[in-house]
C-alpha cells in the first residue's frame, strides 16, 4: 500500500524502477545510480576518490592496455551475463599479452526503461568477477539513451595489466617449429548464447565456457614455459585467431583438424545450425605458441588446472614455404587438408 | 563506368558503402575495416602489433585511468564532432588529475547501416584530435548492433595518463580558504549541441567549446600553481562540478554568478530555453582550486593561452559552518544568495 509518507520522499529509488534518461543527464538521479549501485558494489579507494581520472600506482615496467565492448543479446545466458564477461573478456585480453590484471573500467550505455534491478545484478556479477580477478574496477561512466537507440545495455571495460620482467608474449615471435597447444574443447560460447536466443532446445543446456584465463596462464609461467605468443578463442572462434596470428606474422600454420577438442553437444549442435565449430567463439580458452621442445611440458603444466583439463597439441608453425605465407591449413580426420579462411561476415552475431 | 573487372573485385570496399552486421563478427569484413580504417588511421607500433592487449611502456609512479562513452546526438555539431569529442573529453579528465596523457584506447559501438563514409571521417578525426594532444591511440574494439538497437554510432575512449612526481591534485585536497578561478566562459557546448539538435537558429552560430585542456593545465604547474583540484565542467555544467566537490569533500563553496563568464550568445540562448547556464555543459572548460595567494598568478598563467583568456576567480571555499557543509551558494546580482542543488535529471540529454 502506497501512503503519503513515501509519496513524499524526496527521491524513491526502489531497485524495481526502471533506468530513465535522466539517470544519465549529469543531476541528482545520475549521482544517487553511480553512489548507490557502482561505488558502492566496487567499493575500493581509488573509486572512492570520486575524480575524474582514477589515481593508480604502478611499478615501473611493460603495461598491457586493452579495452572491449559488450554488444551481447541476451543479457543473460547460461554460464554468464553481460557482467561477467564484460570483465572475463578484458582480463584474459591483459592474460593474452603475459599480464596480471591490475585495474579495470566500467563504462556503462542504457537504454531507457532498463529495469534497475536487473543493472545491479549485472553490476554485482561485474564485482564478483572483478573480484575472482584481482582486478579493481576504479573508474567508469553511464550513459543514458532513448528506448529504440539501445538495447538494454552495452558495457565497455578496459584494463591495465602488469607484464612482469623478462615476458615477451606477441604475434611476431611465433616462430616457425613452434607447437600450437589449445587449452580445451572449442565453441560452447556461442553455442549457448545462440541457443538462448533462438529458443533451440538441446537435449542438455550448453553452457559457456565464460572464465578467468589468468591462473592457467600463470600456470604456463610458473612451469618455466616460454609462450611466444597467446590468443583467446573469441569472436571468429580458434579459425579467426589463428588466421590473424599467420596474417600478421606470414607464417604458414598447420593443425589437425581431429586433435581439436569439441564436445558432442558442440558439435551435433553445429551440424544441425550448419556451423563450423572452427569459427565458434569461446571466451575461457586459448591457444598457446610454444617451443617444440617445451609441448608436453606446457600441456602437463595445463592439466594441473580445471580450465586446461582438455589441453592439447593441436598443431605447429611449419617451415614456410613462399606459397603458404600467412596460411592456416587443416587436416581432416580423412587426411585431407584443407586452406582455413575467414568467413565475410560471422556465423553468429551478437554473441560479445 | 562499371566493368567486369571491378565487378569481379573480391571484396570491394568504397567509402560510400555502409556498416553492417558483418563488420562486427571477427570475419574477413571486420579485419579489412580494422585495418584499412582504424590501424591506418591511428597509424603507432603499439597498435600495428595486432595484439589482445596493446604493451605499453610506463615509468614508474602514478597513473591516472579513466574513461568515458560517448553518445551525443548528433555525431556532428558546430565546432566538433563524436570523435573529436571521445579524445578530448578523455584527455582533459586525465588532465584533471595534473597528468599527461599516454596512451588511449578505441572501442566503436557502430549501428547497422552508418555510412563508412561518416565512420572514416570520424575517425580522422579522433586521429587528429589525438596527435594534437601528444597521445597515441593503441588499442580498440569494434562492435555493430543492428539497425534499431543504435543511434549511428556510439565510442567509447579510455586513457592512461603519467601524473608527474609530486602532484596532488584530488578533491580531498580541496581547503577552506582556497580560491576558486574559472578558465573562461561557461555553456557553449550544451547550446551548440542542443542549437543543432533542435533546429533552432540564433543569429551566428554557437559554436561548441570542445578543446584539449592540457597546455593550460600545464601552465598553471608550470607557473608553480599547487593546483589542489581540477574539474572539468562537462555534464551538469560548472553547477554540478561545483556540488560534486562540495559533497565529496563536505566543504562550503561559495561562488560570485555575476563573476561567472557567460557570452551574450549562450545567455539569450538559456533565456529562451528556460535553462539555467551554470548547468550547462562546457567540453573545454575547467575550475581549478588553489591556495588564495596563489589565485592571481594562476589567473595569470591562463591568460597566456588561448584557451585561458578569459579566466577569472569566480568564487572560494568558505570556511565551514556547520549548516553548510557540502553546500554551493551563489551570489546574485541583486546580492541574494541561493543555495544551488543538482537538477533531478538533466537540462540537455545526449550532449556528449
Amino acid at each position: 500500500m502506497v501512503d503519503n509518507f513515501t509519496l513524499s520522499c524526496p527521491t524513491p529509488r526502489p531497485r524495481d524502477s526502471i533506468v530513465t534518461l535522466s539517470h544519465g543527464g549529469g543531476g541528482r538521479l545520475m549521482k544517487d545510480l553511480v553512489d548507490d549501485l557502482f561505488i558502492t558494489a566496487f567499493n575500493n579507494p581509488e573509486l572512492a576518490e570520486k575524480h575524474d581520472s582514477a589515481r593508480v600506482a604502478a611499478p615501473g615496467g611493460r603495461l598491457a592496455f586493452t579495452t572491449d565492448s559488450y554488444v551481447v543479446n541476451p543479457l543473460v545466458f547460461p554460464g554468464g551475463d553481460i557482467g561477467s564477461l564484460a570483465i572475463t573478456g578484458t582480463v584474459n585480453d591483459l592474460a593474452m599479452a603475459g599480464a596480471v590484471p591490475h585495474r579495470l573500467s566500467c563504462a556503462m550505455i542504457i537504454e531507457e526503461g532498463l529495469r534497475i534491478e536487473t543493472l545491479a545484478a549485472i553490476v554485482d556479477s561485474m564485482a564478483a568477477t572483478a573480484a575472482a580477478a584481482r582486478a579493481c574496477v576504479v573508474t567508469g561512466d553511464t550513459k543514458v539513451v532513448e528506448h529504440g537507440k539501445g538495447d538494454g545495455l552495452y558495457i565497455n571495460t578496459a584494463g591495465i595489466g602488469l607484464i612482469p620482467t623478462g615476458r615477451e608474449v606477441v604475434p611476431r615471435r611465433v616462430t616457425a617449429g613452434d607447437t600450437i597447444v589449445i587449452s580445451g574443447d572449442i565453441g560452447r560460447h556461442g553455442i549457448a548464447v545462440m541457443s538462448v536466443r533462438e529458443g533451440l532446445a538441446f537435449e542438455t543446456t550448453i553452457e559457456s565456457d565464460c572464465a578467468l584465463l589468468t591462473e592457467p596462464v600463470e600456470l604456463l609461467f610458473g612451469a618455466g614455459i616460454d609462450c611466444h605468443c597467446l590468443r583467446d578463442l573469441t569472436r571468429g572462434g580458434l579459425g579467426a585467431a589463428l588466421i590473424e596470428i599467420a596474417e600478421t606474422t606470414m607464417l604458414h600454420l598447420d593443425i589437425d583438424e581431429t586433435a581439436v577438442p569439441i564436445s558432442g553437444q558442440v558439435r551435433g549442435a553445429c551440424e544441425i545450425l550448419g556451423l563450423d565449430p572452427l569459427f565458434v567463439a569461446c571466451e575461457g580458452r586459448f591457444v598457446a605458441f610454444v617451443p617444440a621442445d617445451q609441448a608436453v611440458h606446457a600441456v602437463d603444466a595445463l592439466h594441473r588446472h580445471a580450465l586446461g583439463v582438455g589441453a592439447k597439441v593441436v598443431g605447429t608453425v611449419a617451415a614456410v614455404q613462399p606459397d603458404e605465407r600467412g596460411l592456416v591449413t587443416s587436416r581432416s580426420s580423412l587426411g585431407t587438408r584443407r586452406v582455413l579462411d575467414l568467413p565475410v561476415g560471422d556465423q553468429l552475431p551478437r554473441i560479445c
